[in-house]
């Protein structure tokens, strides 16, 4: 999907909302355990009734990866069910992979090819070559992490005397080739350095995690973040997809997302 | 596995060989492509050959995860065959893995319960609370990035102005609980680095990559990283199990194993 593909949705659907499918068999109904594929039955079901409300998913491949084979099977499905029934929706591995530049084209063939996502988040810490084999698909995205949303982010990434890592990150990765792939995570929790941020890369798109359950601010988002083309794509997992673990989840789980979108709206509308 | 059952390993096989598992059906022998699971079919033939050389093996899961589910079954099958049949032998998952605290836990059971791996690679920029879930596992440990084989390594490990941000990161994973259950990743490529590294973590094990394909000395690695108890597990992948491609294939890498295993012999005595 191209980024002017994903802004004309935001656009139509008064949303820049992206799920977070952190499935987990002990937060899911219940009801769904006896299912043959109980992850990938709460995934559809959660799709179903919110694809409309959002302009993204993003499987974090942990939780997939704790079930073993099953749990890949589950999450090959997953992205399966999106492609074929909503190749609308903006699709995002949230695998924070990075490896020496051979082991990175594996990675990004698991992702962009055999999986078939839109796009991939990236560790930086190992550079230049670590990140530009993602950089080589054509209309796939790469997103770095830049600031994450938790507390250890201020271990190294906020905490150098001459100029924090984020920023080096952030400026350095304009150097790579085919920059224009990549977008960036920036924790809602650090909304504060948002104009730090896009006084380095104005224009690029911010994947941003921990509204909500981790406490960060939409409206803080926003205001520091959203750029011309939106550049947008704020993340809730928890706060979501876990509303209720009732017979009703799904339309529970609507409701959450509307809520956000709703507020998104505003926002949008704001900008206009 | 513990540190000290590692160690008696060690001196028992003189040897610090760690093999690394990158298996790619474009490089495997071709006749064993009929197989039925070809990349299981190769690591057995591989492990049967040389595991009385090394004393571990690192599969890296980008090789596998590139191959979606029968890649993830290969991985599974060779951590059981190892666990199985050479328990003495330790596992490394080189998965460079690291997210937020509850989704790290994730991770950490993956490698650590679902498939039994005794390590796993972990990336630090996500800082302390992505790295601590990895260190609550007893016997099992957690190997941090500290300064990578690769030429990204120079974007930002080695390149801060009032300290570098691998030695950042090796001082900061000693505050971090349980950092007696840390090894830390340290290219062969830049051993001349080994010496203020060993300044700030004496005793840890150092995996090191990069020796033989990458140009690292496996001499300069061990006069600069080796400690009392050793604490070197030195890595080679595509240099032993891509020595030939033909119906000899495994007792062509043994050979190149048993090579690099004879100079560790040297250098284990010249430490005595």
């Amino acid at each position: 999907m191209t980024t002017e593909q994903l802004v004309e949705q935001i656009h139509k659907k008064q949303s820049f909302l992206c799920i977070g499918l952190d499935t987990d068999l002990e937060k899911i109904p219940p009801h769904l355990l006896v299912e043959e594929d109980p992850l990938f039955a709460f995934n559809k079901a959660i799709i179903d009734a919110t694809h409309h409300l959002c302009v993204a998913y993003k499987p974090n491949t942990a939780f997939y990866e704790a079930y073993g084979i099953k749990g890949w099977q589950a999450l090959e499905r997953t992205i399966k069910y999106l492609n074929e029934n909503y190749p609308e929706i903006f699709t995002i591995a949230d695998a924070k992979r990075g490896d020496i530049g051979n082991t990175s084209t594996r990675y990004a063939k698991a992702f962009f090819e055999e999986l078939g996502f839109d796009s991939v988040t990236i560790a930086p810490y190992m550079g230049r070559d670590s990140v530009e084999p993602f950089l080589d698909f054509d209309h796939k995205h790469t997103i770095l992490l830049a600031l994450t949303s938790n507390e250890g982010a201020y271990d190294f990434q906020t905490n150098m005397v001459d100029g924090e890592l984020y920023k080096k990150v952030l400026k350095t990765s304009l150097t790579y080739k085919n920059s224009q792939n990549l977008m960036y995570v920036v924790g809602a929790t650090k909304a504060s350095f948002l104009e730090d941020i896009r006084a380095i890369i104005p224009d690029s798109f911010l994947l941003v995690p921990g509204v909500g359950a981790q406490g960060g601010s939409l409206k803080e988002v926003c205001h520091y973040g959203m750029n011309k083309q939106i550049g947008l794509l704020v993340n809730s997992s928890r706060g979501i997809i876990y509303a209720s673990n009732g017979l009703g989840f799904a339309k529970e789980a609507a409701k959450k997302a509307e809520e956000l979108q709703q507020q998104m709206k505003v926002e949008l509308k704001s900008l206009s």
